[in-house]
């Protein structure tokens, strides 16, 4: 089982890298991890689809970045926070509050992602 | 499908009766609901076995309370949000952070929750 410092480690770099390195990104997770991205949308599993999932995010603004909302809660092999992802472009930034629910691998790497948000509770910031 | 707002309701009733009012607090789940918490512990089925862990809880500390920590992410039928459970006894104050992570049932009850957190990420209080 991975450690919690382990598990923090690799959330820590998720929300790092998520706006400015893809790479190192999709190599978080594992060969065949799954991705719920929000809940209740397609279950998209490996690295090819998760990575095409990055870059739908990607499209839909000029910068996307994630920022850690709160403190990282761990248990057993799993782990829960809140993070906002905020797009932004020209003037206009969008945050929206989430909290992701993953699985880790025994070497920390993210064997599932189920992200809690909904497109309704978005808000935009001018200027 | 319950809606957002009725399973935030659901949500705040849930923080706001866990100290006082565990008869509320009990009903707000199915009959055949199910309890993970914390996650990686043994899974609690039914009403029954949910009120034994109210009272065991509750039998720790002198006064247990849960306050809500973030903002609710809904998605679908399910919901996370970020929570404290603050126990006092005496003029010691343990808080523990936690994520719950819970689905609901059409007429928005709670059908299942999950609680990630940790009794090594405890802080003490005294005074």
């Amino acid at each position: 089982m991975p450690t919690a410092d382990d598990i923090k480690a690799t959330i820590a770099t998720y929300v790092e890298t998520f706006g400015p390195d893809k790479e190192r990104w999709v190599a978080l997770f594992t060969d065949d991890a799954t991705m719920e991205d929000p809940v209740g949308s397609e279950i998209r599993k490996g690295r090819e689809e998760i990575a095409a999932l990055w870059d739908f995010g990607h499209s839909l603004a000029e910068d996307v970045q994630l920022e850690l909302g709160g403190p990282i809660c761990v248990a057993a092999d799993e782990a829960a926070f809140p993070l906002s992802i905020v797009s932004r472009t020209g003037t206009t930034t969008i945050r929206i509050n989430a909290i992701d629910v993953m699985t880790f691998a025994d070497d920390a790497r993210i064997t599932s992602q189920r992200a809690f948000w909904r497109m309704e509770d978005a808000q935009v910031e001018q200027g």
